[in-house]
């Protein structure tokens, strides 16, 4: 079977992964209608393409926080990555260096930030911090990753508790015994995520500061209130983000956010997005809306599951190659020319 | 099978209640549209959940004309609990009281006042009544209920005459003979709607504050202009409620009226509303919308179809952990912290 | 097989009644979209029902151009009714006067007017022409109406030629040999509809007029202009219609076209509406949005298909309980209370 | 079985072209939402219908850049006809000069200019360019088609690369080996786009109108900026086209964009638009839109599937009868009198 569009690897490893680990890395909360909305929020923005314009020469690069990548389009922070691919993030961190992108590590990792590293050294990555209870255990996990040379630290703001995932529930849901949580083994067990600390504010972004000289990222915003906050709390980076739809269900889908993100922060740090990217046209889409780079989570582990590290090159290739024919199509040669100009939203 | 959310109590009692009764509880005006419509309303509505917030500490109890509930969702006023489950309205009562929230116990209880009330002697219950022809028979019921230590009456205002429930019309449904309206034993027969009088006006509000101390709510206004009247005649409460979708199909969804009798009501007297709510984030939109509390119907009647007294506080838990969480990812500690700015319409 | 709605006699007409003659009555032009619209446009319009109003004596009874009818609904023209029930409009004749209401006859009748008088003597009834390219004809066609008795002349305007509706050219559709266009025997011949005159324009309404005494009615107007148009010819009222979406395609439904044609009219004359009407509360909502009464066609032939004459007045039954239950449950008593603030478009 | 309308002749080519073949024709960008969105978007356009008026003489002819055609609908370039039928293009030219319409011949014929002006000398034809990396092998063929009284010279704006066709992808489409793309033989190969000049820009409308004294329409336009540069860079017409959905996907469907064009242009040069025209209805309602004339690309393939050239005749006939009596029946006697006032965009 050709590979030639990324619902092809959704396809294949809905196919092959354990029923219990396609269930996991599927769920939504509730009745996942944002996650499904993340996707269908797209279809409801209108390109205005423009003709005749010389894009013989395409320039797809970007900067993130001063970092280029190969073009805009990074790994999300996901969990578990040994359920689709026995190597787990190791794999993922080989092909986000191989396609010169960044990779957001997640705390809830299978590997520990050291194999990672040692795995793709040079790479461009991110760590991803759930704030731990044990405020200890959370200095010491940031600290290792600013040793071991993570460039930003990326909080996330949305999961004061883990969302309701119906068939996380029904399937009794927890890791095979021969997978950890290495970055954190020993401190909490996975399961029961009492470990995280639901007091966790805003203030606690001067604490993480107060740790690390690293740009701290925060994930999760979706209004412009909360926008505000981050910026007035000196983040260097926002996420506009729902988890996947697999935290408060019937939120905003995260392309619709984005705008009122975006517009609320007028560029005084850089604003992304993950939730939803399936097409070259939707990066495309997300750039015009005012993203300086989006994050893919599921399509990320679909390719993990079809071949590994290879596979998630597939992925991102696939990705890089509908992003740059979209941009030609829609008359942009470089990431530069894509503005809010390019799209409208459908009346429907 | 894990009884994980509302849905699996629904399809269970589908599997296991008789058809005749399925059909009756089911059962929604003409095409249903409005008892449809009840549900999907929820769905156009979109949280702006708000994040780092301490939710460390949630407080979910609220209360409803002076009396603590464990959490702002009651039980609806329905009929015939014994189609449901063998002890009806008495697993009710003691289901309510054990889950600390408040049951309308309707006229068409399939056992007397006394019986619900010896079942779970101090619960908080309410008194839904339907206006009888001969107005000595209805006096009389609403001073049992009084006695009783009922602690308000509940006016149904949207039944002069029985909606067209096509399925009850094939069924020919009645009551099996081993069950009887019992509060009413001899009054009349429960399948000819003709001893309910469909002249009763806004001034038997005043009829029946002679008759009584209790709270008088409302229950079945649907417009500004009715709910202006409710507060005019001096009643304590409003159920914004179109009786399940089960009188005039193709009246406004339940949560889209709420908005427009919250607004003419102006906090004058408390707003309730029932009708669609099948997760703890509906309970969070409509009181984001402005509702004191919510009441559910069907699902309460599938939760005494799955296990009794049991069973319906399995749905009742359901709903309260549900209710927590959508709070905490939506960024409240307590119920005083919900409102409007939480909550948007979809444009789709 | 219990007749409860009008959707049962659909399901019966349609599994009763030879393919070719279900195929003719059911057909719309083109995609049928129109055909369906004028069905979904009603569930578009939303009641807002008034509560606690004694409507414990209902009087459903209206006037069309003076005469009293027993509910506001009649009979549309509609032809070959012989293709429904061997009687054919004799049987139509006979149920609208048991049920005091207006039929109105077509040209496309298998009975003559004549026999269409004697079998129902005393009925309420209007003849539907189309203008025959012999003006003598249409003429001779008039004075037999007028002189039989009948009350009113409904031009139809939307026909200057057959739409296409693509199953009767499949299925070669052609009256049964057995069964003869009896008004114009002779005449013409029903499958080319050359004989019908595409000329006719606003001033052959004069030509009418200077021809009978009978009010005239027009039928067919969608907009505003063709409304003040034909107040300003002289009719006595307007059916807004489309022929059932079987001429024009993606026309407007005609409850949408109602509300423009009342607004154009403010009252000079009266206005009644066709295709559509399913229920009891679609008249209800025609009524709100100005009709003065509305008009059954295809629900008349599952009618008569069912049982003939007596077919036919359960139709009619059904839809005047209906009617009857939905005005009380909106709290109206009277027809003279309907008015438009029983009603809002919904926006979705 | 009957040709009553497209969709016959669409589910005849789908039966009995090989696959290859109707997915190609078939194909769309990506996900198809464009292609769909072409056919959907004439939904959403309702008429407004005006009656009596004289429709006995009707006259459907118009003029496109000052020839008589007909009736407003051409042929639009579309490549490869020899994979519809043996004859190919030559067929094509046969059936619309015997229709007395416009054949836009694409520069992928797989007949030569030469053979197709010889099968139907005197036919009225326009040459569709790409242009040729090889400005040389472009310059040609626009003299070729000169001089072989070819008499509008069409630049297709919208392909500097190929958009991404899945099915084509998967199914490794090629030309079968005894197809040829002959107007370009020897000057590139097919399957590889790269001959194709991405560098193109509005400056080679000036070098394009230095070679040929023919018309120059463009076709691709879908905004307004487009079509004012257009305008001032001396085009006589443009088409509006996203090339049936294939380029760019999750554009606007043409029937919208063409108003946006129409709006700008504001008469100076004609303006037409392809894409989703299925019935005689989408011509008036484009034309009411203000388009002079529309294309037809799948339908005119579906026909020569049918039958070569007496298919794609068939197909014509078909639009030209629709569109005469949708003219018809929305009260309009000659072209000149369809306008704006017809259609309304539905809300939905």
């Amino acid at each position: 079977m050709a590979m030639v569009c990324l619902s092809d690897f959704e396809a294949y490893a809905k196919k092959y992964l354990p029923k219990i680990a396609w269930d996991y890395f599927a769920a939504g909360a509730d009745d996942c209608t944002t996650r499904d909305e993340n996707i269908l929020a797209y279809k409801r923005i209108r390109f205005r393409p423009r003709m005749l314009r010389d894009v013989s020469v395409m320039d797809i690069r970007t900067k993130i926080l001063g970092s280029e990548i190969s073009f805009p389009v990074g790994i999300a922070p996901t969990g578990f990555h040994q359920l689709a691919w026995p190597d787990g993030e190791k794999s993922t961190a080989r092909a986000a260096r191989a396609m010169n992108t960044c990779y957001i590590a997640s705390t809830y990792s299978t590997c520990t930030l050291e194999e990672i590293s040692a795995a793709a050294p040079g790479g461009l990555r991110w760590f991803q911090l759930y704030v731990h209870r044990n405020r200890a255990a959370s200095q010491q996990l940031v600290q290792r990753a600013e040793a071991l040379g993570f460039q930003g630290l990326v909080l996330t703001a949305d999961l004061p508790y883990t969302g309701k995932r119906r068939d996380d529930v029904r399937n009794g849901f927890r890791l095979p015994s021969h997978m950890k949580v290495k970055n954190l083994e020993g401190a909490f067990e996975v399961c029961k995520m009492s470990p995280l600390d639901p007091s966790v504010t805003w203030n606690d972004v001067y604490w993480l500061r107060s740790l690390t000289r690293l740009p701290i990222i925060i994930k999760g915003i979706l209004t412009r209130e909360d926008a505000e906050l981050a910026v007035r709390h000196g983040v260097q980076g926002i996420i506009v983000s729902n988890h996947g739809g697999r935290q408060l269900d019937e939120g905003p889908a995260t392309i619709d956010a984005l705008v009122e993100v975006v517009e609320a922060v007028q560029g005084r740090v850089e604003v992304y997005v993950d939730g939803g990217i399936r097409k070259g046209s939707d990066v495309l889409k997300a750039l015009a809306l005012g993203a300086k780079c989006v994050f893919i989570g599921r399509p990320a582990l679909w390719g993990l599951a079809y071949k590994g590290e290879e596979g998630l090159q597939d992925v991102l290739r696939i990705l890089q190659d509908e992003f740059r024919l979209s941009m030609a199509l829609a008359g942009c040669a470089s990431v530069s020319e894509i503005g809010q100009h390019l799209v409208q939203f459908s009346k429907l």
